[in-house]
């Protein structure tokens, strides 16, 4: 066991600031982030092409005819090393390089069931993170100010719908219960900055 | 506002030690706690006897059949004050006695849904305490020796089904949802100890 190994997997809920967290936790230790960095190392390992792993990212729904609605023909790029390419498929190569990553060294994981992946790692912090609605809009339209707030608060709704369809398909557990993870923190009770520094409190726990 | 005051509501999964990490909390902090003294309060507050509380407690099938179960009469105390008393009338008395107790002072408070009856108390932390099975199932047996580790798995599948359902009933939650709370911690993670001062940490953020 490497006892000065941290490895932090974050769950979030859309709009949440998990995202935001999870960079500053990595920066603050000093260790590598993978959040849709995930999906050009998933690339670069299988050959197929980052636009697919993209379209797939934390869906569920059949990534063959994903495909075929993106234009792609069964002679393009993604296909040349592929009989048939299900989001299974995807998410075996994406959890290959999560595996990988996580046995090189101390990193945080956003998203993808890294949690889930990386259960028998030793030194490993699953944490979801939550926010009060009216702030999760807020960081919505921060994003994308052309929306008005019932359509933002909509995407969000719709989102996590498409997030626990992919964890609940993927895992044995549930997403957003507190039981599937060590730690949960709404990070509208204290702010991004001291959840940040309250998650690395208890990653000095261990 | 009243900035020096503290309420931290505990939601807990059977044999995670909530209770205990409740107690503990309490004591720290020099304030008082409420788990089951919250029936005797309500049986004080409203001159039902406590029994009746007691069976009821965090439960949602009916008072009144419950109360004949128990071998009642319509002419016992429990019916002195009452032309009919369901679990919703049992609940709204406990409501009273939960919110007169926070609005008094300090306080810990666990199960009963407090942290929605008390959604519109200030300075209100709430916490959702879970732990691997293994070490739930441990917890049971120290309190019931004569059960196999099968039969005490059971008993905290059903007691687990029985607090959902209770919660669910009377907020607008999810039991055990990590959006419902603003902090859920795993007790198996770090231990009873380091999960107390781990919450009072969280305290102070406030």
């Amino acid at each position: 066991m490497e006892k000065n190994k941290t490895i932090i997997t974050i769950g979030r809920q859309l709009g949440s600031g998990g995202r935001t967290i999870g960079k500053k936790l990595a920066e603050r230790l000093g260790i590598a982030y993978y959040d849709r960095e995930l999906i050009n190392l998933a690339s670069e390992e299988s050959g197929i092409c980052g636009e697919f792993f993209e379209k797939a990212d934390e869906k569920t729904s059949g990534g063959l005819l994903k495909a075929f609605a993106m234009g792609f023909s069964m002679n393009s790029a993604i296909f040349q090393n592929n009989d048939y390419l299900s989001n299974e498929s995807l998410f075996q190569i994406q959890s290959d390089v999560i595996r990988k990553v996580a046995a090189s060294g101390s990193c945080v994981l956003v998203g993808r069931c890294a949690d889930y992946i990386l259960r028998d790692e030793p030194h490993c912090l699953n944490v979801f993170i939550t926010a009060k609605m009216s702030d999760r809009i807020q960081r919505v339209l921060e994003y994308n100010n052309k929306l008005k707030e019932s359509e933002a608060e909509e995407f969000i709704h719709k989102a996590d719908k498409s997030r626990s369809s992919y964890y609940n398909y993927y895992t044995d557990k549930v997403w957003g219960a507190a039981d599937s993870y060590d730690l949960c923190v709404n990070s509208s009770y204290c702010g991004i900055d001291a959840t940040v520094d309250y998650i690395l409190s208890f990653v000095s726990l261990d």
